[in-house]
């Protein structure tokens, strides 16, 4: 019997690998020179930095976990996402203190997981892309963290996306608001779905995200947050947005968006893509937003926090569709054919040299037949093709076929060593 | 209570992810040059696959593994080496069939998790940068495998490494070895730890690698595989010595090298240092050797391989000593200050253009006092400060200041849009 990979996982080969690769290094790049660097925390975490961060009644928590005892005893659980663990890492590790320039800017690329129905774009193993700003509650750090999400998508060829923007306001608006779904909802409690009944107690906020068919007639309806923003919260909503606009930024302000985990304080935002040909509705590639108590939470102090991330599977669903050039294959720049064992070696050392001067060279291990290493040259796309005979090794003769016209250009043997000179004699 | 990370895992933070990140670019860029391509498989695997890979008997099956069973009842584990993926993934996406280039080479990086005391350099998750190449048996493939390995490590900076290699020979070689084994622990069955007389009849090769004290005696008296080998395995092992001779790499031959995986055929090899600060022994950080069978094993064809795992941990606690160049802060490009409120949004503005043109720039989010924003500047490194006033602004001036020397540069606000002759003034 063959054994094949977990349900809801994918192997990314060769062909597909490149282009994530290139994608991340974008991402790198790109956060460097916004000056925020990488943060790496482990994929399991204790159970309670997820049950704490995203909430008890959270999909996430509840049914989505993949949650174990170790070989100790530990209840220890997979990252559903990438927030909980560079919070935990940023109490434990005391980064709020002095000695730590604020904002505190990090990123991360991690692996995540989730327990649900696999589709377009959803798997259980998963990847996300994210940023985190600790320690400033101006609303330049949410027009910056907005900025870089914008920037990045562009800078990535994601071409028709459209930034929705909410506010969940003040500790205020948030109490008032949350009395008003309750109120809103206790009379049709019964006729709700089980999840949502529950949610009612812990988090009625959540009962807008169901997509339970029981629920969703009541959605519509509901208090929108928008009529129980106070003065404060509307004029930060606004100078967000303004200056959002000034960066020439477009936006919906969207009274549905609210995110499905518990810990969004003030601003929250998506990046929606709608392509039918992916998804039957527009879909989120990234999200993000304000959570001012996240931190207080695992213990640490007050502190003010904004961040996002980018699901990259979905990510490169839509990137191959809008910038297939990330998904090229550049292929190799020399294939070294020899003929016979005793130029064999030779031709190791001389793809050694080549690699080692920065180029790109392979050879055949398998010591085929000529023409069964001229096709091989072929099918790995390479650009020039060494050939490499007794005649030559003897003459010291490095010989040279450009393969996109079949020019062919005789240089000397010892020229590898100064694969500058080749490069250049090549290209004329 | 705070919450903790788990035990035998580790944060890495701004100031280290920098040199992680550095040395996985420069590995991925080594081997792309050798045209071996990146393969991603998934973090978890049906537990089958690990334990038909690396032995029933052994410590990683045994005692090591993180397997637990999801929440549909499968009973996975988290990858506790990268090879077994691989080979799952070659199979099972029919790597094997003739669409697909021979060998098929491919490279990874991999997070890994193995239930082990933490020592210096060993965590429960942990980090193998490995190759493996799938279809060739000729020596040529073993030469360039270790050739790699050599060169890699050089190339990252580590400078004290000694190669030691020893051959498992073939088919019929091992049988005889095994038999030896057998004869010779056989008498000694009573004295042997509980896992080497488990280890007797399942895989006796497996009692060298033991760390038992009541095993440890016996071991150097141990029949040993040279006396062994046949004149094809003797001959196999000899050009590939040879040719590592010819390369200018370093060996010793090992009579004592036995790898803790079951699935080696062939050559094995090791690349250790001896650094007494960091280790009492010498210790691998670069380990492999040919494995024929693997592939057989997940029920795919016949098919000769030959791969190699670096402990990404161990190589970079090598490296923190040797190359300390990886490990140093870059800083920033520029540090934008303004005072007051009105010069804000031009500050975001400017550190947006310098940023999309790329080059790396901060502004304070915080608006603190100028002074404070200076006092940043320095604190992250910044090469230049540009400082924006109202008087700036109106005046349409741009005020750069060189950190090294104190050197101010007046340039035009809109020069900023053409970065390329803002550095060309500056590094005048």
């Amino acid at each position: 019997m063959r054994v094949q990979k977990p349900k809801g996982t994918v192997d990314i080969l060769p062909g597909q690998s490149g282009s994530w690769d290139k994608v991340e290094r974008i991402a790198k790049d790109f956060f460097k020179r916004a000056n925020y660097n990488e943060i790496r925390t482990p994929t399991f975490e204790n159970y309670e930095v997820f049950s704490r961060s995203s909430g008890e009644t959270s999909d996430v928590v509840e049914k989505e976990m993949y949650d174990f005892n170790d070989k100790g005893g530990r209840h220890i659980a997979l990252r559903p996402e990438g927030t909980a663990g560079v919070v935990r890492a940023y109490v434990e590790n005391k980064l709020y203190g002095p000695d730590v320039v604020k904002p505190f800017n990090v990123y991360y690329i991690a692996t995540t997981f989730r327990y649900e129905r696999p589709q377009a774009g959803r798997q259980r193993e998963f990847h996300q892309i994210g940023v985190e700003s600790f320690g400033s509650n101006n609303p330049l750090a949410d027009v910056e963290t907005i900025m870089m999400g914008h920037d990045l998508l562009a800078e990535l060829g994601v071409k028709n996306y459209e930034l929705h923007i909410n506010t969940l306001g003040n500790a205020q608006v948030r109490k008032d608001y949350h009395d008003a779904l309750v109120n809103y909802f206790t009379p049709l409690k019964d006729k709700l779905s089980d999840d949502s009944k529950r949610r009612l107690e812990k988090n009625p906020l959540r009962i807008l995200d169901s997509k339970a068919p029981e629920d969703k007639e009541f959605l519509p309806n509901a208090p929108k947050i928008v009529d129980y923003l106070d003065d404060e919260s509307r004029a930060n909503f606004e100078q967000i947005t303004n200056m959002l606009t000034q960066l020439g930024i477009d936006y919906v302000i969207d009274d549905d968006l609210v995110r499905g985990l518990d810990y969004y304080t003030g601003i929250i935002f998506e990046f929606m893509v709608a392509d039918p040909s992916l998804w039957e509705s527009a879909t989120t590639i990234l999200g993000g937003g304000r959570y001012n108590h996240l931190v207080e939470e695992f213990d640490g102090p007050e502190t003010p926090a904004v961040g996002f991330g980018i699901g990259e599977e979905r990510l490169m669903l839509v990137l191959q569709k809008q910038n297939p050039e990330l998904f090229s294959d550049q292929g190799i720049d020399f294939f070294i054919t020899n003929i016979g064992d005793e130029t064999s070696f030779k031709a190791v050392e001389i793809a050694r040299s080549i690699r080692n001067q920065g180029y790109s060279a392979q050879f055949d291990v398998d010591q085929k037949k000529l023409k069964a290493q001229f096709k091989k040259a072929d099918r790995v796309n390479a650009k020039y093709v060494i050939t490499l005979g007794a005649k030559e090794l003897e003459e010291g003769l490095l010989n040279i076929k450009r393969l996109a016209d079949g020019k062919v250009i005789d240089l000397s043997l010892t020229d590898i060593n100064d694969m500058k000179l080749v490069m250049e004699k090549l290209e004329d």
